[in-house]
């Protein structure tokens, strides 16, 4: 009564269902741990090598400086210091900008591109990143301290939590970093980045706003309901005394340049222009002192660290493999964080803040053709040049201009065409996207990127709680099985019941599959009986791409398989993954399947079946 | 140059990689919602039937009653009878007991023995369910309550909040039935339930020795340190007056018999041995008066009632489902947890407490041989007489007996042959199991599950975070492809590098597979060189168990093809699941893969551009 499939290669020979090579529980676990904290295996070198060898390996691991340093030549010196100069024409600009950003004094931001692009030039592995402080970094230790301790009111206290909040940034990413965990930034997803950075830029220039438009009466609170209406406010305001400046945005250091020329020609009031003011000459002072590991605000200081280091690790990680692909070379995102976090230790011990590698820089900085780290150093030492002679030159400039660079700065972080892309392609990754959007938005930033990645990780759950199931037929003349939903081709198999479960079998859903395998089979009888077809004898489960199971899943196969055969039929499996294999065989629950109940292929479980009720009809 | 497997059947045919039916957003929105809520699909019955027809099965799906009722005869009432008066006697002395637990006066578990088993004699769908106080509920109950207000300090007000916390309960409960929420209790697994029970068994074990033991300045909290040390207090006051009472597990009613028969026979002082004493006679009061809507403890009572209410579920769902499986019927969990909701709801009415379906009175309920739900009625029927008439008698009942009856029900929740079934088979379910009962054990309630359920949802994430990838080879004269590692016979392919990737690409998990087919890569490329073998030039992977994929996903595809590129490697995906090649096909990413990119089987793949090598050398 059975027909197979019209396929000339039917398998007549069985392939037995082996189980994954016999290893001990102490063997599996240092296996998984392995693959978990050292995926890369970053020790590959280390192998069969002499004693002398390993430590040089061992020193250029540590220190990537050894690796690039005894190769390096005056035509690589030459590409460095053109691009190191660029980027630093970039760099004094938005140093100052950005730590007006975080409610810090211009000068740190002039600080902060110094000592931590040294540190890096030593310890870090990426050839491209240009390395200071970054807008989203900036602007999240600014939102999160002054929250709490108003910058004007309490200049010592709130830049003493500045740095703080930088040594716990960096001790929190080395430590990231050192343990192997640099996995953990992986959930900050890119759909939730994309969000997050174009919320942050919305408040960003809208609160920047006060600047340019020259505001007093503007709040410093992140939220969007408070910064619009106080440009609302501000409306009614300017009509009464217009003092509009709006400069188109040219590159920074010109219109710093131009703009500083200017005001120092017309020397305005106080009042009418604000500037920049005094600025102290020499190098960065000391600030370890300044580190405050007691009293009220200590939470505060650590809660700040560690939100705007995962932040800043993002950006810094993401920047460099994004430039290490492009030239076809690996950045070891654990020893990444090691420097980040390291760079951010010895920074904020040296009145800087926290920094990491700046997109936009680091974008500069390779299209100005950089082949090593050196730009850092040559960047690091034209801000010194600035720090030790230039910074009377600096009076003058406008606080406007400031607010001008950060403001065409942050607007590029805005990428709509990428929320276009996520909708089309991923409408829950778009969901994730706005979510961060609105999330830093409307509530804050801590909280509005925990909701992203909760979003993100729901998301994960969902796919486990309700995962596909298909109908598969076969494909005619192979002994391919797919399903009948997508294939038009394919051919259902008289007598059976071939389903495709796509998600690993868990506690969580097991009962869900249950319910949707016994609906699946409930179906179809009824379309048998509908259309007079012949009866249902056996329930192929094809297990390809059930990739993990757990006692609730076996559980479930064992309990299926009884009810299944309370109805006179059948329960196959085909094809289990290895460890699912091995926890059926530990489990003993195989056993209960018989001899004819696991096969290697569906193909190969059709044929057996069907000519054993061929020859006992 | 290259060598295909020895393989008569190998395809000449190639066949395209289909799409998935188009739908629109709003209909795959539909699916997937329909899907997530209704995965079994409890309308089907309705559709294409008369208005008429259609009414009665409204009526049949809200109240069960009218399946059964209709066909209801003498010979099912006969063994509804007898499993009713079985279970009567079980649950009269348990309900006393578990008041006991829950810090209530004994009476309220009787009246919890009367009002909810006739609910859910027509509300609910399981034939065997015994309904009534269980001791997981009565004694989460009783220490989330009692930790905050003392049951014999202020006796009206634990009260008070006791019936507002089943109210809650029964809210939440019928709350995530009717918003077909069911599946959040799946998230409470198995290994997580054994963990729990046992750590709830030991301290509720330990705590009743306050009245086995007959002491009294035993704490009520229930951490094990304050509980063993109270114990250990005892044992010095015990050296100095002897007064231990311990009883073997006798049946239960039994042994209140017995007992009581013997002190009412000795008449002993008051202090000597604790009795029950004066219990009113007469049917539930309403208590709706007594439910609290405000002030402060509105809080804890939500929360009891939420905690409670959720092990409530987890144990009358699991035990319906149990039995149901046993009998071969279908019970809708989201119906179940309405008609437990709505039941507690009406009991927090009447003076009842939180109740479920007790696994233990359940069983004999079902060895009993109960045919249908009008065993509840008769054990509730019997609980009425006893209300009614019978209530002087329990007067000289001794507590101990009461203490007794506790802990040998909770005894047999300690399943520690099921935790080394766990630790055998699956390691990762034997730590949440552990968590459960240490967390329970030491910390609280509520956090020991929610630490439980936290390393439930870790192992899911772990799994995506981390997922498997193997070498394939060919297994000799078939056309499957199989691990190189698991299956000594399978053969590796000269030239080509066929990956299988067992999980769905995610944001999570994306750096990590980039890193790992990158070492997958440079490995075979070490291997072939040490080897002296032909050089590698293509890799395919078998995306067979890649079952979603999202936006990140997506990326790493393009950017793995682009990489490889530059390593003079073709990438070659096979066999993508339907939703993971509609995105492909929705970002373009595809595109780039040429014609020669994509293929339905690893088999037709290796064909197709090996011959294709062959015509051009």
């Amino acid at each position: 009564v059975v027909q197979l499939p019209n396929n000339p290669s039917s398998p007549t020979e069985l392939h037995r269902v082996c189980l994954p090579p016999k290893r001990s529980t102490l063997q599996k676990l240092k296996h998984r741990v392995a693959d978990i904290f050292f995926p890369d295996n970053p020790f590959h070198k280390f192998n069969n090598q002499t004693w002398l060898k390993k430590l040089i390996l061992t020193l250029e691991f540590l220190f990537p400086v050894f690796q690039w340093g005894p190769t390096y030549s005056l035509k690589l010196f030459r590409a460095d210091l053109i691009s190191g100069l660029t980027i630093a024409s970039l760099a004094i600009p938005q140093g100052i900008s950005y730590a007006k950003l975080a409610n810090l004094p211009p000068i740190i931001g002039l600080y902060s591109s110094f000592v931590p692009p040294l540190i890096y030039s030593i310890l870090g592995s990426s050839k491209h990143l240009a390395v200071g402080p970054v807008s989203i970094a900036s602007l999240v230790m600014g939102t999160m301290l002054s929250e709490v301790i108003s910058p004007t009111e309490e200049p010592i206290l709130y830049l003493k939590l500045a740095f703080t909040s930088t040594f716990f940034s960096g001790v929190f990413q080395a430590a990231l970093g050192f343990l192997r965990l640099g996995f953990v930034i992986d959930f900050l997803s890119k759909a939730t980045l994309i969000g997050f950075m174009a919320g942050a830029a919305v408040i960003v220039s809208l609160q920047q706003l006060k600047g340019l438009l020259g505001m007093v009466h503007f709040t410093n609170q992140m939220q969007i309901i408070p910064v619009l209406s106080s440009v609302l406010k501000y409306k009614n305001e300017s009509a009464k005394r217009p003092k509009l400046f709006w400069l188109s945005a040219a590159a920074p250091l010109t219109s710093v340049i131009l703009s500083t020329i200017i005001v120092f020609a017309i020397k305005p009031k106080p009042q009418r222009i604000p500037i920049i003011g005094y600025l102290p000459k020499g190098l960065n002072p000391p600030s370890a002192n300044m580190l405050y590991f007691s009293g009220a605000y200590l939470g505060l200081a650590i809660k700040t660290g560690i939100v705007s280091g995962i932040l800043a690790l993002t950006e810094g990680i993401a920047v460099g493999r994004t430039f290490a692909t492009l030239n076809n070379y690996q950045v070891d995102g654990n020893k990444e964080m090691m420097a980040i976090g390291l760079m951010n230790m010895a920074g904020s011990c040296s009145s800087c803040y926290v920094t990491t590698g700046s997109f936009s820089r680091s974008a500069v900085n390779y299209n100005a053709g950089a082949k090593t780290a050196i730009s850092n150093v040559v960047m690091a030492s034209a801000v010194l040049i600035t720090l030790l002679f230039l910074m009377p030159l600096f009076h003058y400039t406008p606080t406007v201009i400031l607010a001008a660079i950060i403001i065409t700065a942050v607007i590029g972080l805005i990428d709509y065409q990428a929320a276009i892309h996520l909708w089309k392609v991923d409408k829950l990754d778009f969901l994730a996207c706005v979510c961060s959007f609105f999330g830093v938005l409307f509530v804050s930033v801590p909280l509005g990127l925990a909701i992203a990645v909760g979003i993100s990780v729901f998301k994960i759950l969902l796919h486990v709680t309700r995962p596909n199931t298909n109908v598969l037929g076969n494909i005619p003349g192979t002994q391919t099985y797919q399903s009948l939903g997508r294939y038009r081709e394919a051919m259902r198999i008289p007598s059976f019941l071939i389903l495709a479960i796509e998600s690993p079998i868990y506690f969580a859903n097991s009962t869900y599959l249950q319910e949707r395998i016994l609906r699946w089979v409930r179906e179809e009888e009824e379309r048998l009986k509908a259309n007079n077809d012949s009866i249902m004898k056996c329930v192929i489960l094809d297990m390809s791409a059930v990739t993990a199971i757990d006692t609730s899943g076996i559980e479930l196969l064992g309990e299926l398989r009884k009810m299944l055969e309370r109805m006179s039929l059948q329960l196959v499996l085909a094809n289990p993954a290895g460890n699912v294999m091995e926890k059926l065989h530990l489990s003993k629950v195989i056993e209960s399947f018989g001899s004819q109940g696991l096969y290697l292929t569906v193909g190969e479980a059709i044929a057996d079946i069907s000519s054993s009720w061929k020859a006992q009809p």
